[in-house]
């Protein structure tokens, strides 16, 4: 019995998300479809995050165990090959970038100490059509000094009730650890580069929404203590749209070299 | 009668290429429609290049004459209001940027003077999703010092059908000039580009299968004026994708303000 460890990149444009679902493509659903065929037994595969329809990953992770015949060495080359046929440039949307082995009490999403996402803003006077997947257009520019304010507002422990969606799964509690919310501006535009322990649903797309507000001038930086306070969802700002969300690390204790 | 210029940007990935073709996504079809819808009349459009499916364009430019109401100001923004109707993000893929009144014996593809193109190669160990659409990987770097070499060749009024594939119009001559062929080094790999009076068909996809060889040690680049003397497409190198291939600019005599 072996127990592996995936890092994952993927184009999520084209996916209902991360989580298998019945008749629908899903990230989840590929690799599994892929690396069963492989490992000539059924795959099930318990992946870190559960990325919505239209956010992409850089490296996701997710694990599998089994008693399989191929090695370790050449799983990511052969379903690298799978997952990209039928592909008209021969690369897929979805790629496994490493393979690992790891103990086997190991659980890719109950062992994961954090996560950084990336929230890709695009800013000017119009969009670009080659950024439409993969950004949130705002018309004109932000305010970064604002961002930056309301974004201190943000790091810490703190009960982050206000900036949680519905119709998540229920949790014990809604207190997580935010241990850096950076705001880089960037050729296009700004990217905010979220660090936390976990993560409420929708979190970072309801504090990038919220952060675009500040921007822009309809929320002030010094009221986000008091939306917090509040744990009223109404208070905090909009959701920004899934496209321009990526899943861009997860962090383990020490992992064993690949 | 007016006679109006369009500047427009699109990502090839969806379309059939630019030419309108019965039952296929074209980026002509699919500007005339909404044109003639906005003009209450049959829009039918020049455009200065037919691009292949898969090919991008940053600056395309097209032209089409008629009586209508409309006020040109508010054709691009009800255009693109249109073209990005269903698409999720509110941003479609093809856009229309700019909107000028031409003289009435004005023609976009008779009157352009030349067009600048650019070929966007992605080098490294591993592809990446994102980029899958908009260049061409090639598994290792190239060498930028040959490539540079093999470009110097290039430029110039030459006869260049060793670069022209079979299956386009007929032309009465194969000699073009180009006037500028840069090869850039960028974050993820290599950027051509390459500035002409007019280009054969398949041409700059040649021209860069050809420097790609150079690069990775295929064809010398003191072997490019023989080959270009040879006249056979056969010596020359391969035909580079159609994903990385960008229609930059489109350069006309002075053109009124718009």
């Amino acid at each position: 019995m072996k127990n592996v460890l995936l890092t994952i990149e993927y184009d999520g444009t084209n996916f209902c998300g991360w989580q298998r679902q019945p008749a629908k493509r899903t990230v989840q659903g590929e690799l599994e479809k892929v690396l069963s065929e492989l490992c000539c037994m059924e795959v099930s595969l318990n992946g870190t995050s559960r990325t919505d329809a239209g956010v992409h990953a850089l490296g996701q992770r997710a694990s599998f165990k089994g008693d399989f015949a191929i090695p370790l060495a050449q799983i990511a080359r052969a379903a690298n090959n799978l997952l990209a046929a039928g592909n008209r440039h021969k690369t897929g949307d979805v790629r496994i970038k490493e393979v690992r082995e790891m103990p086997l009490d190991f659980h890719a999403r109950f062992d994961a100490k954090g996560k950084t996402y990336l929230y890709k803003l695009a800013t000017g006077e119009a969009p670009s059509v080659f950024a439409r997947n993969y950004s949130y257009f705002i018309k004109n520019s932000l305010d970064v000094a604002l961002m930056r304010a309301a974004a201190a507002h943000i790091v810490g422990k703190q009960d982050f009730k206000c900036f949680e969606a519905a119709g998540g799964n229920p949790r014990e509690t809604t207190v997580r650890t935010i241990t850096a919310l950076e705001v880089i501006e960037t050729d296009g535009g700004i990217t905010l580069a979220v660090t936390g322990d976990g993560f409420l649903y929708n979190m970072v797309r309801i504090i990038t929404g919220t952060l675009v507000d500040v921007g822009s001038g309809r929320i002030k930086p010094d009221a986000i203590p008091d939306i917090i306070a509040s744990r009223d969802r109404r208070n905090a700002g909009h959701t920004a749209p899934p496209q321009g969300l990526y899943l861009a690390e997860v962090f383990f204790d020490a992992l064993p070299t690949p």
